[in-house]
């Protein structure tokens, strides 16, 4: 690809750019990269015009619960309304999930993903936690697998059975159920486990017993940690080695202390924050002050995040937390791929899989300053053009 | 139109919605609305299908800068790193600007504005501001001529010589510069007079003297008002009887019952505070409580609010106001025409003019839900189908 006006690798820092610049792509894999004037011509090549873009890698989504049924509009015109979200409107989505087909709830989801595709992102991390049966975590397993089979991107597949006890179930019986199920969701294509470790969900003791269960099977893990209230989750992601901890509104500096001794990613979901009202943004100087590798990430989900942007999670990131332009594109790209502890993606080096973003912007700044509308004018996945999806008009 | 899921049409109140309905437009303007199953065939009349989707008035955007060239990155960039906006950064736009010929501003701002039609806006205010020269904001008048000629919206021109005191000028002169050029604002085809009154811009004795001439002159008058620090600026703008006051971030009390009490609208830009990281967002509930009527804007402008979309100033609204959605959408049309003095525009009543936005939802709420994409699946301006400008891909 030729004619990129500002190229950001992310390579050794999130600062560098090559202006001018030029990628090859071959085989799907990233195998030369710099100013266009040094490119040697590769005649059986096709190339792309970029026209003057700035390219980032493709952006890296750690964090989404994509495979739901159901609309919770209720719930959010109540928040609005000054109603506390109790983590209770989950519940409508399980029943509409539980409901729905396999075909069903890949329809929907794969409109969210090519919708996320056209917004830039390549790779992806899609939870279950909405069947909170056996039987319906399996089939959401299923659905995501279709999601990897029928879109060109990179999904990581995780089992969130600990998502909320279901209404009606014992607790212990519960914890007991999704620790049996967890050999079966590795065979159904999970390789995460994630635990919603806070208040008025699953306690310390209860997560870090499902945290083991899930280490023995062999699987990464990654909690669900501070976000209604601070438990102490983000120092138990630390002790357990989870590869990140998500959310963390309420985190302490001894908690971020902890994550950045022991490697555990920080994973911002600023769209929540927004969506639940709380203006709980403090926890980025937290874990910055601490050391802690960042990541950024939509939470796409029905109830507080409905977001399949992960340039305007860039930009929102920016706003509410001051977070630098190029910091913030290097946790959606970098810190991402750090999250999901995959070194192939997430930054554009030689060897690196060829996935691009292409800002509407002319410099990346211009993706903050452009209030609300960010996006992106193509992405590549894998060196090839992610075809335009028939998409309504929109706003730009 | 048929076949309209969700008509919002804004007459007595906010919350009334006529599900399944139809729009009759004759000649621009609406002629018949209801249930769909009430409507008499016109076998004349082209029939347009809504496919179901929640229909507004066309929204009135009351407060934007639209007219500028020149970029201000910099400046973003700045301020994310921590440093205080001050007002200063309008000088890079005022020198682009002014360096720039009719024919280029222009083609400038009407990308800015087929966008925001593409966006649901109908109707807008367009503020000179960035010539603050006699000549240059002249010359801004006349590209404001050409946009409201070019698009089909309605367009309220309005003379914003006092926006800041240009560098190198002396102020008292410069006061009497704006106020000599108000006869030939009048000319250019301005009907409103705006001063921006705050600390470190101009006084309220500066602001009252402009005011008076505009008055003088028959023009409407509006200001902006308590955005940098509390100066007074909303009582002055009741005792000079202003159509609005814009911004009002540190408004108090006392300002908002004198705006009440003189029918001064308050104009909320929720991307601006947004954009400058005070999370100033409590003067919401400040006018709410005095009875002050709200209208929100975009405040399209190069440096604090490069902004297109009303359906996102509508969703940010909800989420950092609090604003119900019904509230939020009747700010963002029947408000913003109460702003701007307008009968016919923001309601769609028989007499009205034939303007709707359909956004692209299936429940009015999902312009809330949708986190950083809302948008607008056609835009109806005087009975005619927008058409779909050419506008890159971006995120839905």
């Amino acid at each position: 690809m030729r004619n990129i006006g500002r190229l950001l690798p992310m390579r050794e820092h999130a600062g560098e750019v090559i202006e001018n610049a030029a990628v090859r792509i071959e085989s799907g894999t990233v195998a030369w990269l710099g100013h266009e004037r040094d490119i040697k011509p590769a005649p059986d090549t096709p190339e792309l015009d970029a026209n003057g873009a700035v390219a980032v890698p493709g952006f890296v989504d750690p964090h989404t619960h994509l495979v739901w049924a159901g609309v919770r509009r209720e719930e959010f015109v109540a928040r609005l309304a000054g109603e506390q979200y109790d983590g209770g409107g989950i519940a409508t989505t399980v029943a509409a999930t539980r409901a729905a087909s396999p075909d069903e709830l890949f329809m929907l989801a794969v409109g969210r993903g090519r919708r996320m595709i056209a917004n830039g992102t390549t790779t992806v991390e899609i939870k279950t936690g909405y069947g909170l049966t056996s039987a319906d975590e399996l089939k959401c397993l299923e659905v995501i697998g279709r999601l990897a089979a029928e879109l060109p991107w990179g999904v990581q597949a995780t089992y969130l059975g600990a998502h909320v006890v279901p209404p009606g179930r014992d607790r212990a019986e519960y914890v007991d159920e999704v620790i049996a199920t967890i050999p079966a969701a590795a065979a159904a294509g999970a390789t995460w486990v994630d635990v919603f470790c806070d208040e008025g969900v699953f306690t310390i003791d209860e997560t870090r017993a499902i945290l083991q269960a899930a280490k023995d099977a062999g699987f990464g893990t990654r909690l669900h940690a501070e976000e209604i209230a601070y438990t102490g989750a983000a120092k138990l992601a630390a002790e357990m080695g989870c590869a990140s901890a998500d959310h963390l509104e309420h985190v302490t500096a001894e908690g971020a202390r902890a994550m950045a001794a022991a490697g555990v990613v920080g994973v911002l979901l600023p769209t929540v924050t927004l969506s639940l009202r709380t203006f709980a943004f403090g926890q980025y100087q937290v874990l910055r002050d601490a050391g802690v590798p960042l990541a950024l990430s939509t939470d796409c989900n029905p109830g507080t995040s409905w977001c399949e942007s992960m340039p305007y999670v860039v930009q929102l990131a920016c706003l509410v937390y001051g977070m630098p332009v190029h910091e913030a594109l290097w946790s959606a790209t970098r810190g991402g791929a750090a999250a999901l502890r995959l070194g192939d993606v997430g930054h554009l080096s030689v060897g690196a899989r060829g996935d691009l973003a292409l800002l509407d912007a002319e410099h990346e700044a211009d993706v903050v300053a452009r209030l609300g509308a960010p996006g992106c004018s193509a992405t590549v996945v894998r060196g090839q053009v992610w075809p335009s999806p028939p998409m309504p008009r929109v706003n730009v």
